[in-house]
């Protein structure tokens, strides 16, 4: 198996990359690399070249380039080279922590789509309460969706947690303003009634409607919701974590001599609960004919090599030939 | 003035419902009140019927009812009774802690909407970071909006910062999936050129867009959202604070004697914390021609008081009269 790597996209890079790259590569020594960026920064963090093949690229991808634009703009650039590089089948997956809108347009563009799925999605693992977690997409690929998209996230949610994650028929439930089946804007009670057609077929285990109140607590292994619904929610969840611990901080600061040393002896109680608020891994852009993760642009080395393990588990369960098939074999889709 | 309130609605209806009012009573010596339910219980609570007329009444509203039938079925209930009270002027306004949906509906029905405005939307005052607060709406009034409803919401928004939280020219932002004006839905896209106008023209200080990760920081005054997404974002930072607490206080249970020692000097901050999560006062049903206060269904007596007085603060401003004087005379939605 063969991963390529962006050593230059995300803010620490290619340090954190790299670093992240000599973490993976104990848990991984089958397994080969090939890096993209700049040669003789990367060879300053590279622990050993065992199994990794360096590609000197001479140009970056930054936030400020056109993602529309960036796959012709930036052609001797870490991130397209990286691409390319899965395109022409010389990997077999990508991991980078680079901009977003770059990766994922660069990646439509050059890896494509599965056939039949029309508009691939942002799916990534989050912490739950009961420690299982849950996997929820698509998280803002795509502002607007039909409810199509949302029956092909399903299916693709579904086969994530099953193959990845190795949930035994993973619970499918639909993100909703309510709990109810008449619940929810007219694109979400199609979606809905889509969604019963297909767990009727054995397709997959769909379980309702959930409100975003409840997924943390985790009642479904894979929450499927519309890009624009997905992205707010995950931020608004990401931004009460951030919020409340920066309350709890300075709350424990200024508080009275009691509270101070109350706060210093569960101090490191709350760092754990921090990192609740981080997804393991990284996002995949799923639905595309190669796995394609977009790592955190803040990354430290653990979370590259946390996105590193997702692509090997992804091309090992080979869950997107899975999917491939399954798209040719099914009628639902026609 | 008068408010009408609806004693037997809510899950600790009348006891909260009355103690609350004695609470608001102190407040507002020179309000009427007008109370709706079983006469005898509310005795039981009521510490003085000093500016109260009990309105007795014999059928409840509960989460069983068809929302769009209570109106003819419950005719005698708390609710409608109360509701009808404010359409034929013997009232000013409503606070009900009962069913949202009946409520909603009824309100719509009998109170009807401010000429121009077609959708009327829930707002509330939710804590902020920094201690002002900020409106956000619609929190699910709507399962779906189109942008001229977007458009409603700011101007409603403003006018509810403005006058009943005495905010001078009130930050105005829309809630997107990226902060940049090419970020958002086609429908929040139009919703952004739209309030550029009402900005131009004097009309809202519209500050662009803003995402959910931001909102609890208190980056504007108003957020302006379609019905579906800000009730997903609501729920979803409720549900992240009570997950957190949960865990905070399992963590301080399960621990080391340090843990538990830390936990316990902390205890009265973290419940200080908590109280973050819960809106000040009760959600408007906002747009209507009458002030329509809906209390949580399990508000305390304080939260009754607190939605109490909104709703005087409300007919005191003469928000909606402003309102209505605003859409008569401009030629925005014409």
């Amino acid at each position: 198996m063969k991963i390529a790597i962006d050593a230059m996209g995300g803010d620490f890079a290619p340090e954190s990359v790299i670093k992240g790259l000599n973490l993976a590569k104990k848990e991984l020594p089958d397994t080969e690399f090939l890096v993209f960026g700049d040669e003789t920064k990367i060879r300053l963090y590279l622990e050993d070249e065992e199994n990794v093949t360096l590609i000197p690229t001479t140009e970056l991808v930054d936030f400020h380039d056109d993602p529309l634009r960036v796959v012709k703009t930036k052609r001797d650039s870490s991130m397209v080279r990286a691409i390319q590089a899965v395109k022409n089948a010389q990997a077999d997956a990508i991991v980078s922590a680079g901009s977003t809108g770059a990766l994922l347009t660069a990646g439509l563009l050059l890896i494509g789509r599965i056939k039949k799925v029309e508009r691939p999605a942002l799916l990534t693992t989050l912490p739950s309460m009961d420690g299982a977690g849950f996997d929820m997409l698509d998280l803002g690929a795509n502002a607007e969706n039909k409810a199509e998209h949302l029956r092909d996230y399903a299916i693709l949610g579904s086969y994530y947690a099953q193959h990845v994650r190795g949930i035994k028929n993973p619970r499918v439930a639909l993100l909703s303003n309510g709990s109810e089946e008449s619940k929810g804007s007219p694109m979400i009670k199609e979606t809905h009634a889509m969604l019963e057609v297909l767990n009727q077929q054995g397709l997959i285990n769909f379980i309702g409607n959930t409100e975003s109140r409840d997924i943390l607590e985790g009642v479904a292994d894979v929450i499927v919701a519309d890009g624009f619904t997905g992205n707010a929610v995950l931020k608004a969840i990401e931004g009460t974590l951030s919020s409340l611990f920066n309350l709890l901080k300075t709350t424990i600061k200024n508080g009275s001599l009691k509270t101070k040393i109350g706060g210093a002896l569960i101090k490191n109680d709350l760092s754990a609960l921090k990192s609740m608020g981080s997804s393991t891994g990284g996002a995949v852009l799923f639905g595309l004919k190669a796995p394609l993760i977009k790592a955190h642009g803040n990354s430290k080395p653990e979370a590259i090599s946390s996105a590193i393990l997702q692509a090997h588990k992804m091309v090992e369960s080979d869950v997107v030939g899975k999917l491939v098939t399954y798209y040719e074999t099914s009628e639902v889709n026609l």
